[in-house]
């Protein structure tokens, strides 16, 4: 895939399939990708995945596993649903990784390693070792509720996994007046979920305005 | 729950729900406690854990989840579809534990904190201060293919997280002969997999012999 500008990916995150078709439909021509997340994954299972793939087979499709165990056949599963890439947590083992991988080249799909706990640089070492290409920089959905904000120290961590080789997607409460933050990290996606849905929990907005927004961003500063 | 000797747990990990079913209905006498692995959960969805609900009303029922994010709506997800105990991946921030360990209080469930990665005794401390009973130690199935065995580093940590206040529940291609290994341990629960089930892979033998094996040297050695 030829890449130039960093993509928009649209989460989503409801527990049930009608919402997220809903959801996607209204920004299904301002994104470039489309993420089955956790929630969704796990309360509708890969028929979710498959309904995607049928609705939009030209985007970029995530099934977003966070998968530590199992590489082998969870990839499978998710890349014969359809999906394009699938998340693995950088907990898992190395092995789990590179199964994970193997699979991924099969289906000519890419594995992305999601940031979360104590990873190091020689762990992301170890990744691209593997073949694994991407990341995703993830402020926890927990720890935003929590106040916790972006700093300096995610963008240096970003600027480290970006040298290492890996291709970072960038996710957590993001808002197109955060763009800028990450002019100088290897981004592939970034990544927004309830911003880019017409509703945000109580508040109703129109998501294709926040998605034009985005790549006004984008476009300015790659 | 008054508990006297470690459980016996069967983990579902097929990709369909009727393969589960047949699995477990030849074992369900004979085990106290029956998992719906990550990927049975990632493949049927929510749809799994009630069905086995509605069969097995009186077993202790868990949702492998290894949830690392979005404590609150996967855990309600879980324990509103009839499960017991949930798991959190250790990687996940610590108030993804907390607002899971919320939610399972409100529904007289429990969180089990699956051990993947570079975790610390430090951050098991945290999680014993948040509310969480139990821990899961886990020889990952990728580490078991690549040869890595159990050995005295996994029975130290085990000890040491027994010394903190967690219970645990051990698995990883546990066969009875290893139960002795872990007399030393608070072992809640002892969970095998195809090992229970009546076949592994092109093997067909009777899971329910292999149960009463688990439980003789359950009952030898507590």
């Amino acid at each position: 895939m030829n890449q130039t500008q960093p993509y928009l990916q649209i989460a989503l995150d409801s527990t049930d399939l009608s919402t997220a078709l809903n959801d996607v439909h209204h920004v299904a021509d301002a994104v470039d990708v489309i993420e089955v997340g956790t929630v969704l994954a796990f309360s509708e299972g890969m028929h979710a995945l498959k309904t995607l793939r049928q609705h939009y087979p030209q985007h970029i499709l995530v099934c977003d596993m966070k998968l530590l165990d199992a590489g082998e056949t969870l990839a499978e599963m998710a890349f014969a649903s359809g999906a394009n890439w699938v998340t693995v947590g950088a907990a898992a083992h190395i092995e789990t990784v590179r199964s994970a991988q193997r699979i991924a080249q099969q289906f000519n799909g890419e594995i992305q390693i999601e940031l979360f706990g104590h990873w190091t640089i020689e762990d992301a070492k170890l990744w691209v070792e593997s073949g694994v290409t991407q990341a995703i920089y993830h402020r926890s959905r927990d720890a935003q509720a929590a106040g916790v904000g972006w700093g300096e120290h995610d963008l240096l961590l970003m600027e480290q996994l970006s040298e290492v080789g890996l291709e970072l997607s960038i996710t957590g409460g993001i808002v197109p007046e955060d763009i800028h933050l990450f002019k100088n990290i290897r981004a592939k996606s970034f990544i927004a979920g309830r911003a880019l849905a017409n509703h945000d929990g109580n508040t109703i907005h129109d998501g294709k305005t926040i998605a034009r927004e985005f790549r006004k961003q984008i476009n300015h500063y790659w």
